[in-house]
């Protein structure tokens, strides 16, 4: 399961890596009101994520590295939202990884400077999804999902080889 | 009760307003190791924190207000811990207010620009604390909690005046 923390958009998608090609299981976007309260805002993404943990018990769940960026006004609900989006991971006894987003478009696209259309064509392609469109944050989401388990794949053919 | 957030180090603070004069009730700092991973860290602050909240029944939490400062290293954590805070304030029941460190500060010494040694020195005296000594994590904690105490007192002259 991959995570794209936000405050007004939370993505989510979670990706079947058991067999030989990696497959979609669902996507999605939890989203909060901007009129509300930012202490609910996020009490709500919390309760939202940890049923969707809870209904799909993932094996792992991979969420976006947040940096430091010099937007100021929208760096704090997104990187509080990480916190959280962390939080709900660690307390369902999933393993957590964190991956930045240069690592995510390198797994998915190949540059790690790819545009989010491309980040989005690319998570369609990888995992075959019906033409129905994912949103961009649900397809960062799926985009982490892969991520996580290209790397994985890298470690156990490394592992195999030595 | 006030919550000073952070990754390593939590504050918190609770004071009685409901007498005639604020009092000291309990004050102290949630650790976490720094050799531990985030996402668990976080849960784990999230937890120590909900149980205090349980164990203490505040009416109303006061967490310190998270800004965009330069030192990126630091931020992120900070601002990480602040969600996990607010949303274990918000899913307690409690009502949760934000407040700024300068306004904190002007509330608790009296000057916007304040320095810690000044905050927990005033602290000690308004809340009468015996002189075991209050780390300033803690001290910053009971300033929150102040602040809140004294903003609503003068909403309450304000509007029994009016």
């Amino acid at each position: 399961m991959g995570i794209d923390p936000g405050l007004t958009r939370m993505g989510y998608g979670i990706v079947d890596g058991s067999g030989s090609r990696l497959s979609w299981l669902s996507s999605g976007v939890l989203a909060t009101p901007r009129e509300g309260r930012t202490a609910q805002r996020l009490a709500r993404l919390f309760d939202d994520l940890s049923a969707l943990i809870s209904d799909f018990r993932p094996e792992v769940i991979a969420v976006e590295r947040v940096f430091f960026k010099l937007n100021a006004r929208t760096a704090v609900p997104v990187i509080q939202a990480s916190g959280v989006a962390l939080v709900a991971a660690a307390r369902s006894g999933v393993s957590v990884y964190e991956y930045s987003p240069a690592e995510v478009k390198d797994a998915v696209v190949g540059v790690g400077s790819a545009t989010k259309d491309q980040v989005r064509f690319m998570v369609g392609r990888i995992l075959s999804i019906p033409d129905a469109p994912v949103s961009p944050d649900a397809a960062d989401a799926l985009g982490l999902a892969i991520c996580h388990l290209h790397s994985r794949r890298m470690r156990e053919v490394a592992e195999g080889a030595s």
